[in-house]
């Protein structure tokens, strides 16, 4: 089990050295106005109004090298409690410290300062090091400049924020710098383009991705061995219409949660409908179309869909975040006493699942109750529910996993899966979610053994989750370079000249026979520019055909990660790739 | 070719009993005020303001006794024009009958009455039958009532309508009674009901379907059908968003025209965004995002997803009209010498799919241009592509087609299929729709040979057409007795009692290894009442398991349509249906 702290002693180094940056800010620009400058996932950043004055990239090196001189100086951070009032007069001539100030809704509760030296202070919470000395001057970099709304509000002042990395040490520091550049050339964006995945049209609009053939065959790869696996735990596909009548959402309770977040349609005959921004509630009424019998249930209802939700323009980029995403969604309706069975097969099958794809681990972070009144369903369901994920995690996490107290949804608890991918970067995957809520307002049941009206419980899962997410995080941890069987196209055929040409015909249709994708390539180009293309394009394999081959009835395969395999037989290499694609490796 | 009259003999009767149904109703109700009565498909209607008096099916009786003795008159029927004054004072205590009067823009034209005998006439263009005896007394039947407004407009008063119905003969008329009776036993929204396909939800709304597991296994065996023959034509999938900006539209020109059909979103944002209710658009797109070699054409996508109409949910009925249809649409872009090689590929693949599902005749439909001057792109593109069509014709149709002169969208010619179904009724299927609009609205083009930018011809080719719509006709046709590479059940397993429970599980286990769907009944109900379930759901085989056939280490097999099929092992079993499968017999 895992706690991750806020105020761990390199956040103090990060904020502290947010304050450095002001610091020499304030060296160069004395009329710089400063506003807030946190901590961020790998360093921090500091919003400052520099009126006329342009800063950017290029004033980076002089500030840095300020930052560096001050840092040996070995000054102490101090913390000083003052009142508001006499924080307002320190603070007179900046508005925006004057605002933050204001904020503080009680009147009479002490605001704190941090003094760094003896020269200078900044309105702040801390915490901080104790002095500049235990900041390595190699171990953080001034990194980029961007503009920010102030109070990220698009009608209020444009400042200027100052992004800066830092870590503990100079070598930390240079593994995020690498993994940063590997991640740039990895960018899902660029290597999406390249290998002609998908396309965005400016007349269709930004965050809806538009699928060529070729990300076509990843989507419908990735999503069959979903459903491959999903039909192993008897799964049954269903298939439900992307709008609805806002009554649904009125029912379900969505619509006064997240009305705002729907697209909406108003219809010619005065109706308000929403596109779904996910599939549950239509989900439910498939299962009340009939009365149910205890003799049915676990009920599994699997669909991969579209969702739509609507997110501003401004925040879409790429994949990860887009208007239309593509969900392999599942609802189980099951009784109380089958839940622990039920969740741990949706584990086994998320483990199958991400293990294919080559991520490093796979930590389940367990978000469950804390005290607070908020939680919907009786005590004794939520234990029950928690008790049966705790028993999970005892027999599958190896007491690796993360707690997440007081994360639960107020109509359930859950486990998300985290994953590392191959730059050593964490992110959410698969999350199975348990649902007390849904059946209760739509008052879903089944005839118990009694002949009682009993409620099921519903549980969420969804094993790649987005489609698009996925890609974007999978495209950047393989780099591009898929496997055999996901790849686009398999195996290039290039004949060296046209004397090959109706020999390479055969090969072709051979290997399209037995399944599969194959790419011709009888261009008049030379050998060296056909195997570049190939190379650029990540395939994997491709096979040079020349007299040699011809006359021995053979091919010739090279590899995109292994090089020249030499010759061999058209069966052997039939079977050699049947085995990877079989294998998915 | 066949030509279709609109005053054929038939025709003339139906007109004509639709004024003696008016004789009659006069009879009985004197003040009742006559509106329209026009034929139909299979016989004719009245439309009638009875004012406070009740008409419904109790008095039809005593109207089509009426009837027969007024064709037993052998009245004649006689044409008079008068000028639209005469008419005026004629019909002055018909307000219906004036406002018909009125609508005739020119002034001074005259208007034409029929006269049936001496005593009776109506306000009627033709044509009608010379004399009542020419209309077998035995060959029509007044049908039903239902309400209707005038003018069809729901602000305007609510008129009686009476529906007959009428044929040349007394067997004709029997002919189509049986059928109509047949297909209200096989109405798809019945059968979609009793066998569990389909259902809806009050929630979500009327033409929105929601597919259970059984239906949802129809539909993607379907699709999967379309997909297969498909790669056969090296159709590439691809995949799209449901919805786009307005400017997709305003660029394709169907904003200007079809707006009002359009499902519209606001967003958050402030952006107008629609629901896709064609594909063709987002397709040119994916086209435009590379620049196209003339080696690379033709292209071909294909993609199954859901498009949105607006419709009026009046117009809303079980799958025939529905608010989101699934295409298995697809888009080839070529060029303008591949037309007729591509359009025989598509008119292969329609042949091959629709003689799968068993439709008696396949007749095609030539959509050209007539003389008017609406259609766009040059007089050599329409020829070459009216030629190509018409080759095929000759080369395909034996002679049995149907010419739609002046049919052709303004944007270039088509072939419907028409086909016929197991009841005699014909429906309209798969199109091959060419399109020279697009390309132009889009620009798209690709490199010739020379270096040049060409244009490619788009064409637009749905097989199934609309999944919900081919359904709802072939649910009907085949009265939901399923083909078994279709049927969501293919065979189920019936213990006669507990001892052989065992038994069956193993072989159930060994046909779903097989990739059978499979139903085990282990409930304590006697076999009669397993096997009347079995029937009921239309189960193409169940297998009835008792002492015989444990000992034996055999299955006694029994089929929907061919009654008891006796013993066999468990590998003939699979070895048989697996053929039956494969063939889609």
């Amino acid at each position: 089990m895992k706690n991750e702290s806020q105020s761990s002693l390199l956040n103090k180094k990060r904020h502290s050295l947010a304050h450095i940056l002001l610091m020499a800010i304030k060296d160069v620009y004395p009329s710089a106005l400063p506003t807030i400058g946190p901590v961020t996932e790998n360093g921090f950043y500091y919003d400052i109004d520099f009126g006329t004055q342009k800063v950017g990239v290029d004033e980076l090196p002089l500030l840095q090298s300020k930052m560096i001189e001050i840092l040996k100086q070995n000054l102490d951070f101090r913390v000083e409690e003052v009142s508001q009032i006499k924080a307002k007069e320190l603070f007179s001539s900046n508005k925006y410290k004057l605002e933050i100030i204001d904020g503080i809704v009680e009147e009479n509760v002490p605001v704190t300062l941090y003094h760094t030296g003896d020269t200078f202070f900044d309105l702040c919470e801390g915490p901080h090091v104790e002095n500049t000395s235990l900041i390595a001057i190699d171990s953080f970099k001034l990194e980029k400049v961007a503009g920010a709304y102030w109070r990220g509000d698009e009608k209020r002042e444009m400042l200027t924020r100052i992004y800066g990395i830092a870590f503990d040490t100079k070598e930390e520091l240079g593994a995020y710098e690498t993994q940063l550049e590997e991640a740039k050339k990895r960018d899902h964006r660029i290597v999406g383009q390249q290998l002609k995945l998908f396309t965005f049209s400016p007349l269709v609009g930004p965050g809806l991705p538009l699928w060529t053939p070729r990300g076509t065959i990843l989507r419908q790869k990735i999503d069959s061995y979903v459903q491959e696996l999903r039909s192993q735990y008897n799964y049954q596909p269903v298939a439900i219409p992307h709008i609805t009548k806002k009554d649904l959402y009125l029912k379900s309770g969505h619509w006064e949660k997240y009305a705002e977040d729907l697209f909406k349609i108003d219809t010619r005959d005065g109706h308000t409908y929403c596109m779904k921004p996910m599939n549950c509630p239509h989900h439910t009424q498939i299962y009340a179309s009939e009365l149910r019998s205890y003799k049915e249930l676990p009920v599994r209802y699997s669909e991969t869909t579209m969702v739509y939700r609507d997110e501003q323009s401004g925040e879409l980029s790429g994949l990860n975040r887009v208007l239309s995403i593509t969900q392999d969604d599942a609802h189980v309706f099951c009784r109380e006493s089958q839940l622990e069975a039920e969740v741990e097969g949706i584990w086994d099958l998320i483990e199958r699942f991400y293990s294919t794809f080559g991520y490093k681990e796979l930590i389940p972070r367990f978000s469950r109750r804390n005290n607070e009144p908020k939680y919907k369903g009786s005590d004794e369901i939520w234990q029950k529910a928690e008790g049966a994920i705790k028993n999970l995690i005892e027999k599958k996490s190896n007491n690796n996993w993360i707690d997440g107290e007081g994360e639960a949804a107020f109509y359930g608890p859950k486990v998300d899966f985290m994953a590392k991918d191959s730059l050593g970067r964490t992110w959410q995957v698969g999350t199975i979610q348990i649902d007390f809520l849904q059946p209760t307002n739509f008052g879903l049941e089944y005839v118990s053994e009694e002949g009682k009206r009993e409620m099921p419980v519903m549980i969420h899962c969804a094993i790649a989750g987005s489609l698009e997410r996925f890609l974007s995080i999978y495209i950047e941890h393989v780099g591009g370079n898929f496997p055999l069987w996901l790849s686009p196209v398999q195996v290039a055929v290039l004949p060296i000249n046209e004397k090959h040409h109706s020999y390479t015909q055969g090969i072709v249709e051979t290997l399209r026979k037995n399944g599969l994708r194959v790419e011709l390539d009888t261009s008049k180009d030379g050998l060296g520019k056909k195997v570049r293309y190939q190379k650029e394009m990540k395939t994997p394999y491709w096979l040079v055909i020349g007299d040699k081959d011809m006359e021995a009835n053979k091919v010739t395969l090279e590899s995109r990660d292994n090089g020249n395999l030499g010759q061999m037989s058209i069966e052997e290499l039939i079977v050699k790739l049947g085995e990877e694609v079989t294998k998915k490796i």
